[in-house]
């Protein structure tokens, strides 16, 4: 039986944009498991309530939900060890939880300071008064404030990814010759901001970009085929 | 044949503070490789032209030299399969070199603000011009002015080291229940510290604390046992 994933939906129910929901579909097609998406909105609280859960990805596997795209990719590992791994091993897991960390303090947060407005403008009707409230209220500011000055907030995000460069000057993915949670886990960033924005992000003489390409062209062009802004 | 080991010394010839000849020291440790240190100061740049290096660490195994601490790391591996590794295979390899790029541009440049003017008081009179021209280049301003307001720089260091919390809260190491190299550079910079400076970095409830102590601990006190102020 297919794995069901919730999927974070914008106002066209195709375009789907979750950064961390991108992690989960990444990770599901790198193990070959068949799976099917739900779309869901912000506000759909009590859709995934049965995860204990406010928010995606969020999965049900059979009997078992779980959520948090982190969760879900040590449980596919677990439930799944004859399938490729998400992780080569204790070590690799650990670094990688370590990269997710970063991750989520550098590139999310910078990221999302330059997509923010066009995320806005394309995220349901009825999610866009608690999406304003909400991260209103975590930011301290006004969404508007939030994204002021897009082109210092682009530099502040291209410089944020320094570290990952040599990596991928010297090898084709993060995890080597072939793709792994951590390659998921920066991919999902750029495809939350393909999905939903405009702007160019980085330019191919950036070593970012090939690697973005190779992302892009797994398993038949899977994540390019998604609805989104080709830049 | 003992390995040779290049080892950055300060005024006094026994306190050894470069926390990238750190890394080596705790990297030979971990295969178990008899090794020698030779006191080196930052201004004896021929007695290491052999290994086409200006910097330590710096070995010479045999007849192979090899310079910089992350090529030394690979090397080991490389030359001694047979002894404990320091990286689990090439995921794991690429995850710790991407730890040690993000551990270059914020754990190592953050600490230096911290003990730059303690660092300064203790090295070799003969390296104190050097020292003091190549770093106020490098900055783009004095020694004092980089080192400016030690309260908020603590701050800054305390804060940079916020994504390996999460992984030290759950595991002993953060290469699981035993160290690797990932350890070995993060720690590089708290010996780096404690070797020349009295400042107390990180509190007891911090979750970094007592894994420096398992860090100390390791091989029957080694690096506890190196001239330092124990903070």
């Amino acid at each position: 039986m297919a794995i069901t994933l919730y999927d974070l939906a914008a106002a066209e129910e195709d375009r789907r944009f979750s950064p961390y929901v991108w992690r989960t579909k990444m990770a599901l097609k790198h193990k070959g498991l068949e799976f099917e998406t739900v779309p869901w909105r912000f506000t759909e609280k009590d859709a995934i309530a049965f995860a204990n859960s406010k928010t995606v990805p969020v999965i049900k596997d059979g009997d078992t939900a779980v959520a948090d795209s982190w969760n879900i990719a040590v449980y596919l590992d677990q439930a799944y060890p004859s399938r490729p791994g998400l992780f080569a091993g204790t070590e690799a897991r650990l670094l990688c939880e370590f990269f997710n960390q970063w991750a989520a303090r550098t590139v999310v947060t910078s990221l999302f300071k330059v997509i923010l407005l066009d995320i806005f403008e394309r995220i349901h009707e009825k999610d866009k008064a608690y999406f304003r409230e909400s991260r209103e209220k975590r930011f301290g500011m006004t969404l508007e404030q939030w994204a002021a000055d897009p082109q210092r907030k682009l530099a502040e995000f291209r410089g944020a990814l320094e570290p990952v460069r040599p990596i991928l000057v010297q090898n084709p993915f993060l995890s080597g010759n072939g793709p792994g949670y951590a390659d998921y886990i920066l991919f999902g960033a750029f495809q939350w901001a393909r999905c939903m924005s405009p702007i160019r992000l980085i330019e191919p003489g950036d070593p970012i970009y090939p690697w973005r390409e190779r992302m892009l062209d797994l398993w038949g062009g899977y994540a390019r085929a998604a609805k989104g802004y080709p830049a």
